[in-house]
């Protein structure tokens, strides 16, 4: 029932899901089923599970294995689902990966923890996992915004060398166009092996990172199917019109991407478009209060007209 | 020949402008007067000078002076040109925004001091501050993206109601739109004094700004003519007209507002316009490559497209 | 078999307890009733476990219930046992929480979670928390060094006047002495509560917070008698005669106390003294080289030198 | 007048001088010729002006002038005196240092601004540094706890390789004991030039560090005889010796040496021990409380006693 495994050549949409709740907070797992579908109609190639958007580390374990098998089964193997994996611990992050793994993962995905400063504390902290992870493809999450690490392009570049489970790269350090262009210079003229990377940020820079050479985009934007279909116009050889497609949806794209309030927006977002029950965020975590609520019906009532044009 | 002191009511488009210099570095005195002009061109409200943007730490005392005096008399008194005064002695603060009033600023802008933790260690800072330079309008630069100072709402009704001569808030947390609302929410109630908000981050939620009750933008965008046109369509009531020219723009605002390396863009396209002679930004800092001038090639491209549509 | 809570007078040493682990990392029980054992003959008056030190956030949900029973059973009620309850999510806190004290903990620990910048923001966190835990002694760690939260004297005033339940703090900002003054000439004025403080950091400024009038240390120093002799001697009165003491303990205090490292060091000094059977931290942590081992053996030969004078 | 310049076989007490204000704020020349006979009188080797402690952010370019011009006069190159050159510009830092040097200074100290993040951004920066300060010789001050950069030792070594006008680092990195030893094993193994290695942080670890194979101290300890103590019974083979000097100064030692608070105990002991007329700290600064000044009298006196035993 597994589907394909992750590896370098991985191209297109994988849309980061969150973890459906009801109302009094307990895993909504019909939600689930729901979420899962929608996003299949909407032609995304594959899923990324208890991220940071997944809330995963306000789950049980017991929740998480629990989600994390209703997730796969409702994808019966359709597309490859990567799961989130981070974990303050390294014993927990290995056994939790080779359990994913065994349910039918396609990959797992794992962040620097929080503290690590020069170069050689990144690539060992990674040393570390990539080796214990032997044998299971692993994204990166670049995400220094968030996890206050930032890896260098040299880091990376040694990682790549050292470590053939290493296959993707989730980017999502901002500004972070320069470091694009790096990786596949170096991949380019023969020097290191080329992996996938797909970017983050809720693709606020998707058409400047595709002509720069990304493989796709890894993220929870609430309409996948603009990513998606910006992909598939600019791999057909239509930039311009990618970028079309891209711009109208920006200024939504830009108002959910505000830093940790955006993923309330996202959710309520989701919830309006019939793919999850309610918009609860566990706490901690933010709320629209009716002010947003009325600043997010101007903004989808704006998007709306412009697909109407 | 100096104009209006700013004060609460100020409404409208500071420019945030930069520090033209030569190739050699040294500072551009006659494109200073062509980059006055070209802000009075667009139809700017007024001007900030000396600023992140204005690169006013890497400066000498003399080079400020000068900057200062050539940029006021060039304006001459026709528009409010405040001035960047932060710094690490609070003697220095004072003594040169005494100088820059004498010379006819309309007022100072002022960040809080790196290292500022709790409510009423901002606080305090802010009360020695504003009560040394009472009898001169200060703006509260509220960036922590940048500072990492955090001020609390708490804080500025505080200040708000203990110093008379905080007139104006630059407003660039973010995410930070309730805290808006939350200003406004109080003076709005009569509770507390109101004064002017001019928001910053290159305007990136402008649009959504100025609905929860901003004064207008306080910003370096390289197409200053957007933002004055948007807050004159939303003040003559014609909000969605408003968003319509904003959105038009977004793209390359959105790149331009990277942080740290947008500044390098936003010389480059001065440049290109023929504000300035050279985009050069003194050292240390942000530098266009050449896949970055083309890539800001084709999103200029794409702007003159849209506007001819 | 449950001790006595935790309370608003709760005076002495409790000393924070390390989790030990075999060579192959697992959970060592057989270690922890020899630690429990040793701790109780230095004459400690209670325990912390599952903090920081305890590597808490490395331990499985089933480990963590584990030691926590193992330990409760060995002391049997003879000593008060706190119980780490930090966690990301607010319901995991919670329920762990409960089970806790159901298995006859006197209180637990809570941090703020790392991102909370306002004076209003930690406040809100901490409403949450400590109205879902009514009826549970609350013991606030205040640890800006390592969570990145700081934590102002006025909302602790707020969070004490608020919350009976927050009967203790364990203070480890630094530098913090007037933090502890300010917060003591409330509470002797009779405009609030007076709470427990119990100071952390390694108790590198013991005599001087307990001067100031704190309760007592709550650290894992590896040679706790001598805190609880510096408290003894203080609280008799002697308060030279403590912090002679102290001052013998010094050099290697401070040794131990650097951030990260010293906890390698504290666990080999406490292998070294027989409270454990190895010094295994948990990866990701820090691991003494031989380097490390010779400066450690100069060291304790030194305090031996000393203590025999 | 000039003394010798420093280099990498510089070895002994660089001072840490603070710059000496009139009640009223106003830089007291008088006082810094007490000042420096006062470290002269100590014994210290060397001096270092206008860093972080000396306030130099907070002078105005014309009394960083004064101030070092009246230093350098005083000592009348009997001693050789380091001066501070950070700066946020890299046009004035070089304009500034080689104006340092040309009035006799024997080197000047530099450290990275704050948010440089990877190895490649820190050598860049000091790459720019260095090349543009040829023949100046260059104190690197590497102190995160205040800079926010992290500078790995293999950047150091990088470094060390290119630019021969490194000659010496100010190590403040806490915790950095092993530091020390990894940038020592490569010049012993005549894998790299062997640069001077001084110890700051108030000389918290100076045994230690000195045993790791330092060459002495670079900081502000308001007791400078007794690093000069530690360091020639040190370097006269009397290990245990030097470690009982320290032992009897670390009580006071580790109360002065509270990041930022710190400050002010230092210029009051200075005060009181004769060195400086007031202990002013300009705006924004620590500043003594009476309860603050009370726990120093006691904690000096303790001192006193210790040395009369």
């Amino acid at each position: 029932m597994a589907a394909e495994r992750i590896n370098e050549s991985t191209r297109g949409v994988y849309v980061i899901s969150p973890t459906p709740f009801g109302e009094d907070g307990s895993l909504d797992l019909a939600s689930t089923d729901r979420l899962a579908d929608f996003y299949l109609d909407k032609g995304v190639t594959g899923f990324t599970i208890l991220g940071i958007l997944g809330e995963a580390t306000k789950l049980t374990p017991d929740e998480s294995r629990l989600f994390l098998h209703r997730y796969l089964k409702r994808i019966g193997g359709a597309k490859p689902v990567i799961v989130g994996a981070s974990n303050p611990g390294t014993d927990n992050l290995v056994r939790f990966s080779q359990g994913a793994m065994e349910a039918g993962a396609a990959g797992v995905m794992v962040a620097p923890i929080p503290g690590l400063r020069t170069d050689d504390q990144v690539y060992a902290y990674f040393e570390t996992v990539l080796s214990r992870l032997e044998g299971i493809p692993v994204c990166y999450q670049d995400y220094p915004q968030t996890t206050g690490v930032w890896t260098s392009v040299a880091v990376l570049h040694r990682l790549i060398d050292a470590f053939p489970n290493l296959v993707m790269l989730k980017h999502e350090e901002s500004p972070g166009l320069t470091k694009i262009t790096k990786l596949r210079e170096r991949s380019d003229k023969g020097e290191g092996r080329r992996i996938s990377i797909l970017v983050g940020n809720g693709g606020l820079h998707l058409p400047q990172e595709l002509r720069r050479g990304v493989d796709g985009a890894m993220t929870g934007f609430a309409y996948p199917e603009m990513l998606v279909e910006v992909c598939r116009r600019f791999f057909d050889g239509d930039k311009e019109g990618a970028e079309d497609v891209f711009d109208r949806y920006l200024p939504i794209l830009r108002h959910e991407q505000q830093l940790g309030f955006g993923f309330a927006v996202r959710k309520e977002i989701l919830r309006r478009r019939g793919a999850i029950a309610t918009a609860h965020v566990r706490h901690p975590g933010p709320k629209l209060n009716p002010r947003d609520i009325q600043e997010l019906d101007e903004l989808m009532a704006r998007l709306d007209t412009k697909l109407k044009d």
